[in-house]
């Protein structure tokens, strides 16, 4: 009975990790739309909306089935509810990546970024990815001081939504408002995706300590930037 | 011990009523700050972020602590599921009022929209305050019916997003980049706030059918309206 109360436990968290596996890969082929102006890719991206929602259905009852049935206590209950919580930031940065690949649709032929924009959006969407990966693995790891490292490439990626905005306001901005306007709602998806990669991860150190403030429990570390 | 037990759970409902109306007023303050160029309020409505720190704190201790003692079944574990779910909605609609006061704060002393769309920024705020308070009413009252005529008003503030963008692109924008992009990215954090609300209101269709897929229980109705 323990056994398989523990496998179904298991289970849960490998669903989240194959979640996460499949919001990175719709944020990296929205990230390669955006940038290749590709309509088709961006379409599937869009269609993956539905699996999404599958799985999400199918991680929530899971995880009610759990409490309902078991009614863990302790480390297995702080896991059953922080799959709770990372279920819906999987749902959040799949929908995120999906608004991308909307963006991607609605300007198409024509591409959503100018070129002078490219390589930020390709650096955010390199960032993106790994974070949505990485939480993953620290999900399932409950490795903390992984999970912490995250912060650290988030803060990257806030530079680089801060410092967009520096150059739509003051840099002989010759694109138009619209070009404007998308770049900036993009800038505010991958910017949002990476918090919500970095509140998953958060997940861990509340499964490991059973304390919610994640200051309290891992010590800073600086410097820690993607390889 | 029934009793307390109940008591416990009416307590919690009671704490999401509270915050729902705390980010209705926080929302209220933030648009009177947006519109009217308000420095000194926008630093309020920031400064409430910690009151919403220690109030999301306490609520979701306290939907642990009900799930870890209490070990709830049937309709009092979905009780307590809405409301983890329902925290996580109010915080990230404090975060959006913020988000709203802290724009005022950077263009201070000068307005951040244009005279030209303060009426729709106007119209925003008073649908957000309004799905605020309606959605913590859905919550306490488990009434799925009023739930429902959320997502008429929510398509309210949907059109009003949308239609945006068509000012900003093409009705001879005057007013610079700058401010074309504040006025999306400002447009874009009351529809995310107005979706929270939704989502919030939502919860009650789980709590009262147990069936997390909304439309499958509650008929449309359409042309609801706020009064």
């Amino acid at each position: 009975m323990r056994t398989s109360y523990h496998e179904q436990l298991d289970r849960l968290v490998t669903r989240l990790l194959r979640t996460s596996r499949l919001v990175a890969d719709m944020m990296d082929r929205a990230g390669t739309a955006l940038v290749e102006a590709d309509g088709e890719l961006a379409r599937e991206v869009i269609a993956d909306g539905a699996t999404l929602e599958r799985v999400k259905t199918e991680a929530e009852g899971h995880a009610h089935a759990i409490l309902a049935l078991q009614s863990p206590v302790a480390t297995d209950l702080r896991v059953v509810l922080a799959a709770i919580h990372a279920v819906g930031d999987l749902d959040r940065m799949g929908r995120l990546a999906i608004h991308v690949a909307e963006a991607v649709q609605r300007r198409y032929p024509a591409r959503v970024v100018p070129h002078v924009l490219v390589p930020r959006f390709v650096e955010m969407g390199r960032i993106a990815v790994w974070l949505a990966v990485m939480a993953g693995q620290a999900v399932q790891s409950r490795d903390a001081v992984l999970a912490r490292t995250l912060i650290s490439v988030d803060d990257d990626m806030d530079d680089l939504h801060r410092t967009l905005f520096t150059v739509i306001d003051y840099q002989n901005w010759a694109h138009g408002t619209t070009k404007a306007v998308d770049a900036a709602l993009l800038s505010r998806y991958y910017e949002r995706f990476a918090d919500h990669a970095v509140s998953l991860a958060k997940q861990t150190t509340f499964v490991v300590t059973g304390c919610p403030k994640w200051t309290d429990v891992v010590p800073a570390q600086g410097g820690a930037r993607i390889a």
